[in-house]
């Protein structure tokens, strides 16, 4: 059951790095919706390993759906999503098998599990995961689209470089340009070179990735549990090596007075808004009808060429590990698809929960 | 169901702030465990508020088990305590029913119920529920204490006056002596005093608590969904005004270098440790045996006294609003059991979980 | 969370037959339906002893809202209604601590409980329960109203006693004049004959419950797992005695060929539906716009006043038991309406996760 | 969410009659036991279509693991297994579109996905998805094997025809050398003969299977309404015509007195038994160390060859329907093996959370 989120609009995943596959299943979407597998492809796209920035690991990752379309439309039944790994060589984790990697679940997989996890490429706690989160994600991107809602991520931070403030505007237009991800192009481009720098030295780079949803209807999340804040949290959490999750104004509206934090009330257009967004249009973790704003903090790769101390589970003792392996110097370019995907799959389940979203796309 | 934690330790809240009673309901605590009203009275009062820092609403806040509980142990049957409430004036909130408070759920909660929620105090929305997340922690905190684990929250900023580090010896001693939780006595007073002029100029201020959870064995935590960080970030969110939440390092791992975030492994009388603990004890969302390690970042009260621009609902016009009521000018210094208290209601679900905890005290 | 049932009409059952109260809290209700005591009250009231063929143990069995009713109406919030026991006498049941009566639940509530569960009374599974599954279902029973729902049970056999077939007007007419909540005048007197004989022979009979629900639009029902047999069923199984469920021609449905099972599709007024009702309304774990039907069989009321064998838990010796305390003769009549509340809790259920049922009533 | 059963040990079925393939996810499995795809097609290949007693359609049905498997042991990731489909002949169902088959889902199906659910071969609805509970089945049979626990069914009546009472060890020694899975050889060649004369006529039998659970530890189930009744019987009605099920004495019960059907306790080399088991095994819905025992009705297959009257959806106009394609004259000696898949994954799920089964096979 931990390998599933969602109540209206279930999503579980399955699969390892290194095993024959990583799928997805949808259940609960909602039928009559247009579904094929180019519209899973564009974002599996985004995912992809390219340039000289990410993985040497260059998996096609074409997506299959298996169940749950027909004629082209959703049927209502659940929709099983698939992609053949190809590009696999285990080779480097027969030697690590009792060496738990710094920063990596090898060592807690390996208490949880008896010694029985795949620890192949991190088994089932690879990022390559993520990979079954875009594949939902593109679903539940077409079902909030059925309300108009629209979730855009991009790169704010790597290696400590921040971008300057975009508007919507521009993260729709440059993101896709970025190599990073990032829709301010002077730091895009520092970013680029810090990664290369970090990259060169066997090192590696963490970064935030901020996330939006625009139009979002209000009262959508249901409280107190299942807020907005609840669940995205619980699902960002999901993207291995995500540290840090905040909305709005988040971890800065704790040093803010209230008479600053509150965003006033107004009425444009005969609807009611607020000039501020302090709050990530989030208020009793229910949405406002302002846009939705998180920001996520990711770890650096925690798979680096330098050397580093661990334990050999086997003898108990201290040894230094030296990890080959293809790894990303630093994922969060490649992750930004997978914060949207996880935006897009937590609203698409509170708005059928919450009846903002129709069961049958009549 | 949204009113609903947990899958084997199940917590269900109820009740509202100016209703008849504030409640929860325990499902799945083990049998066989000593318990009375007195060890909920414990971490109940240490969420009461006092002395001239907090609300002047006092309410006595008495636990009271209905349920569950037989010949001073528990039966394995749900756990129903409640506190009634008492001093309850909803006067002050007729005048705003139409009038939503900034920053509050009024708006949010009046959309998604279509105007019949209990608009009085805020309802269910109140930080008042957070006393029933009291009384549930406070048993959580006897069922993970059967596997020796220990939780402590302090708080470690308020009005960006930051605490400095401190030691988990410390934070045993000295929270409880604080005005406003902190472990660090200079801080501590430099915040009360910070809180005191807020106070008296109408306005607020928020802050970041800290918890920290000793002794959980490793291998807590399910993959991939739910993870030791998204049970627990779904359950801090649960709690009103948090707006971020991160994990060891947190937002401050993204500006590391993967060689410097990364916790080596060590050998330490046999068993295996790390001497840093970048990761807040968590991999791959389980436990590692190291202090599992969080911070919450608190928005300022938003019920202030200084003047206000909000939206009258009926008339869909633009009015101030000045806002009388009984409000706390910073409710950090009493959430921090209430944060304690999600920490020990998540660890007690996925020990039960994971089989670490014994669903009968034997 | 083995207390609760439901997804989106969620229901958790807590108390105790000889605690301080049983009740029952209601999350997922509508917003801004009209709600109050008495409603509760009407059904609570069918279900209490009287006469001299029930227990003498007369409980008032007043309902009292708790939370989730604002101004008369739903709020969106959860709605704890309870019941205080008042009429409780423990003293029988020191005595029968280690002696396990045949037919209940103390055997196997002893080895899960490790000998901690609340044995007087049965505790949590106390008969007494369905008070709660009642209280819910009154709720329940507003909710599918606003769709137009009705639902009728009725005794169709006691001891062996067939009632005649009767048509739904008649059951509306005659269910509540019968002492044992039977439409048919004739057999309703032979019940009640055998079951003051078995009463008067310290024995007690069972019997069989129909429950039919008319009105329902065809869709109801979630495929694969969650279809109104699975759903219904389960709920049913959580009244204590119930041995056996069947939908539309049931066990009888397993000796007739395809040709006469089968109902043929006709359109009558425009609208799809059957002359025969052999599927009992549901195909495919879908309702089809025909009435809903189910029947359950009860096994005799266990607790005899005839003596029984059992053994000392303590001792592991053999002993006969000789059962005092209040018991029901039979308790079919009054478990009528406990069997029309489940039927009510999960077309609540069903129907809102349908999308049958608005989550708000405007 | 729907499509999925259990909460420690979850299945998820997905897949389609007519489709790609048919499949079952099963998450929860315990680590650490040995399982390859030979143990999922011994059960497999018990449900194929052999002989001329049942459908033409002669599926290989080889299953397949996709994950969750790692050096011929489970890892405690998610087990996904599936069927690929390949003797598939749709071209019967277009034409039969918009005129559902009486007895079966088409036109609740319709109705509820707005006429965009897969309708060749039933789809989703179809029996054939019972061979993802067959595999996911198998999986939970290694599991309680672990405990010591074994499931045993047979056919106990068709067409009226009904077979004898049998011992245990009859049951396994004879249902694998009947044609219909009847351990009395006599009734077994009555039921055969009784099918050949339906299946020569265009008609179509039903029937009634008896599963049986040895060694169940006394404390599984989980009160109140997560009981093994509860459990089983929601888990049994997800089979597709199954229209009653019933335990221990089952509606039999109910024509019985209290001091005939309650099961006296005694004691037995030390442990506690009854000489009769009346209850099926289950007191309150908790095992109490008795076989536990369930009986299910199956109706006749609704798909026959005899014409039926139907409703064209499309013109709204009374039609006559000779439906073609491939179908068992009675399905019940096929489904079987799927009564026991139902029992394990139940006794699975329920051992697994009531820690009677381990997390992890050491």
């Amino acid at each position: 059951m931990s390998n599933q989120i969602g109540k209206a609009f279930v999503v579980t995943s399955f699969g390892e790095s290194h095993g024959k596959l990583i799928g997805a299943i949808v259940d609960g979407c909602p039928a009559g919706m247009s579904l094929s597998s180019e519209d899973i492809q564009m974002d599996l796209d985004r995912r992809r390993a390219e340039g000289d920035l990410s993985t040497p690991r260059h998996e096609e990752d074409k997506a299959e759906i298996l169940s749950g379309v027909f004629n082209g439309h959703t049927t209502g039944a659940p929709i099983c999503m698939v992609i053949w790994n190809r590009d696999t060589d285990s080779t480097e984790y027969e030697r690590l098998h009792h060496l738990p990697r710094p920063g990596r679940a090898d060592y807690t997989a390996y208490v949880k599990y008896g010694g029985f996890s795949d620890y192949r490429g991190g088994g089932e706690f690879s990022g390559r995961i993520t990979a079954s989160f875009v594949m939902a994600g593109a679903v539940a991107r077409k079902v909030i689209a059925l309300s108009g809602i629209e979730v855009l991520a991009h790169t704010v931070e790597i290696g400590g470089i921040p971008a300057r403030k975009v508007s919507y505007q521009e993260i729709k237009e440059r993101v896709a340009k970025s190599e990073v991800g990032c829709a301010d192009p002077e730091a895009s481009e520092l970013m680029a070179g810090a990664i290369r720098k970090a990259r060169d030295e066997g090192d590696s780079l963490g970064g935030v990735v901020e996330v939006v949803a625009l139009n979002v209807p209000p009262g959508v999340g249901e409280p107190i549990f299942d807020t907005l804040e609840g669940e995205l949290s619980k699902a960002f959490f999901a993207i291995p090596a995500v540290k840090g999750v905040e909305f709005g104004a988040g971890f800065a509206a704790a040093k803010m007075k209230g008479s600053e934090n509150n965003d006033p009330f107004s009425v444009e257009g005969g609807k009611i808004t607020s000039p501020t967004n302090n709050s990530g249009g989030i208020l009793g973790g229910i949405s406002s009808g302002r846009p939705i704003i998180a920001r996520l903090a990711f770890k650096p790769t925690p798979s680096i060429r330098k050397p580093q101390k661990t334990v050999n589970l086997k003898k108990m003792s201290e040894e230094e590990i030296v990890i080959g392996g293809r790894h990303d110097p630093c994922f969060v370019p490649r992750v930004v698809v997978s914060v949207e995907a996880m935006m897009c799959i937590v609203l698409a389940d509170l708005g059928l929960r919450g009846g903002q979203i129709p069961r049958v796309n009549r």
